[in-house]
């Protein structure tokens, strides 16, 4: 697949989305600025990158957020933090050559200089490019660690998923059907819940905007359900929680649903739930499980080449629609994983 | 320590305490009534157990309520589900003898006709008799299972324990200790913080009544806490969760501070710190630890006789004490595990 770019036929400028300000909740598009700047030029051991397809992520709305989280806030002033997906032009590292592909932390920006920490996967695999963001990225390692290391499923467990139609939640369904579960997704639209059914093989897909979720939740598991694979928190869950077994496992991966933290907004408490089902209620960050990713890339890989596992993509052309891009995602106007061209 | 009590120097009569009607909420002394009833007579493969100590546990609110629960609700008109400790007087099964001690459900009542599975110990253990109910009983399994199993503690872990001074935390709090914990405990007065660190052997002791917690949480563990053995819920709770480290445990033990569960009270949402900080939440029943008591009873034993592990007792004199002791146990009045005597 590397093949080498001559440097000489790209733009001489880098267009980069700085993060201008902090957001108040979801970032829009005013939270940002785009500015034109020279292509950068690596130092001692550095790469430079031209970027090819960057990615738009429901963490990056945390990045960019000033509240203590588990990764330190974007500076302001600095290209958005974002994986991607391009190839080396330069290397001052003896370990890559120019037209290898990177997937990484290249920033929304046209051209990154990186080290080799920036570096997440070779780009290896024998699969497409922009499955290195829609398939072994952020996206399909949260589902494969989420699902196997904290939902645990067992063949004949029935598995609920939030935003299933979703960059994550699409491939939790799958993975979760590959393991023998029975499969329920939650997604926000009949078109999604008729997608989920059919193109991600869901056993029953609930509009949960359509109303009476509990009542659909009972019909749809009436013996309970074993995992409960939430990425949106807030009202959903908490009707969700009232339908799980005895024993359940909850992987907290996102709170989607969730508009400001800021000052925390209430909700029904819960820890009656966790204590009379006797809940195992985690928490999910990918970053957590990064010695391992190599794994779940050759995992994620594997299926998808025997057929088990596909991906959607919603491609947005240009770094232009970037800053409106996380609060079109939160606002559910995708359709499968969400990345930008860099033009 | 088994020993022959003839039969004709007890009572004709036998007093039992009986759920009147469903609380509202945790159980007041207007929810029993009293009865005089014969003397039971055990039938084909039955017991007649003389009762001696009996348990008031803040788990039979729970068996007292009609909400769906982990256990059925105990029948209005029957005498109240309870644990003690009684000796044998008739026997009509093979493997059990008059003189003989045995640790179960015996229920409020002066005499219980039994059958083998309401027996949860034989009483062997060379331990005082009330320890059954406070050592090795409900409460000393639930910390036994609670914390080892669920809690995982790790030498150097800091633990924070609610209900500090309890049947449960005071055990908990000794039992992390003896495990390498540093140990923080919380409790409702500046006496029982003094008795918490003076015969509990907390590190700190805090009284969440006196305000401030979080600042004094902080100051205690300022770089967070590893386990929290929560007896409580509500704002206590989401107080600590927010001084949690990465990947801390929550055992989720009781709800005390919960007066009424229908309708939920309200409180912030805690998803978020789950996710940040990847916390474990468990809920924990000890009933599904039966068929490890016995691991649990011999290591508990094994602490007490070491010297590591003490408790205290609160015993209330004959059964008339029973009806109220639910609400005092949950105003927090008691001290020590409490257990009534029946005369």
């Amino acid at each position: 697949m590397p093949c080498d770019i001559p440097a000489y036929s790209l733009p001489g400028v880098n267009h980069q989305v700085l993060l201008a300000r902090r957001p108040n909740g979801i970032p829009v598009a005013a939270d940002f600025t785009m500015v034109e700047t020279p292509v950068p030029v690596p130092g001692e051991g550095e790469i430079l990158v031209r970027n090819i397809y960057l990615s738009v992520d429901p963490a990056q709305r945390g990045w960019a957020s000033a509240e203590a989280n588990y990764s330190a806030p974007v500076p302001l002033g600095t290209p958005m933090r974002a994986l991607g997906v391009g190839v080396v032009l330069k290397s001052h590292h003896p370990d890559y050559e120019p037209g290898e592909f990177l997937y990484g932390w290249l920033g929304w920006q046209d051209y990154a200089v990186i080290g080799e920490k920036q570096i997440v996967h070779r780009a290896k695999e024998d699969i497409p490019l922009a499955g290195f963001l829609a398939l072994i990225g952020i996206a399909g390692t949260t589902a494969y660690f989420g699902l196997t290391e904290l939902g645990r499923p067992k063949p004949g467990d029935v598995l609920l998923v939030s935003t299933a139609a979703g960059s994550v939640g699409s491939l939790v369904g799958q993975l979760g059907k590959s393991l023998g579960c029975r499969t329920i997704g939650l997604t926000g639209s009949d078109e999604k819940a008729e997608r989920c059914r059919t193109r991600f093989g869901y056993d029953v897909a609930i509009n949960y905007r359509a109303g009476n979720l509990a009542e659909k939740l009972a019909e749809a598991a009436p013996e309970g359900i074993n995992i409960f694979f939430d990425n949106v928190g807030g009202a959903i869950l908490d009707t969700a929680l009232r339908h799980l077994k005895v024993g359940a496992r909850v992987v907290q991966c996102g709170t989607a649903s969730i508009g400001a933290w800021n000052p925390p907004p209430m909700g029904p408490r819960n820890e009656r739930e966790i204590l009379t089902r006797r809940l195992i209620w985690s928490g999910l960050i990918v970053f957590d499980y990064i010695d391992r990713y190599g794994e779940a890339a050759a995992e994620l890989s594997r299926l998808y080449k025997a057929g088990k596992l596909s991906y959607e993509l919603d491609v947005a052309g240009g770094l232009a629609a970037a800053p409106g891009a996380i609060a079109a995602l939160y606002a559910g106007d995708n359709h499968g994983k969400m990345i930008i061209t860099t033009g």
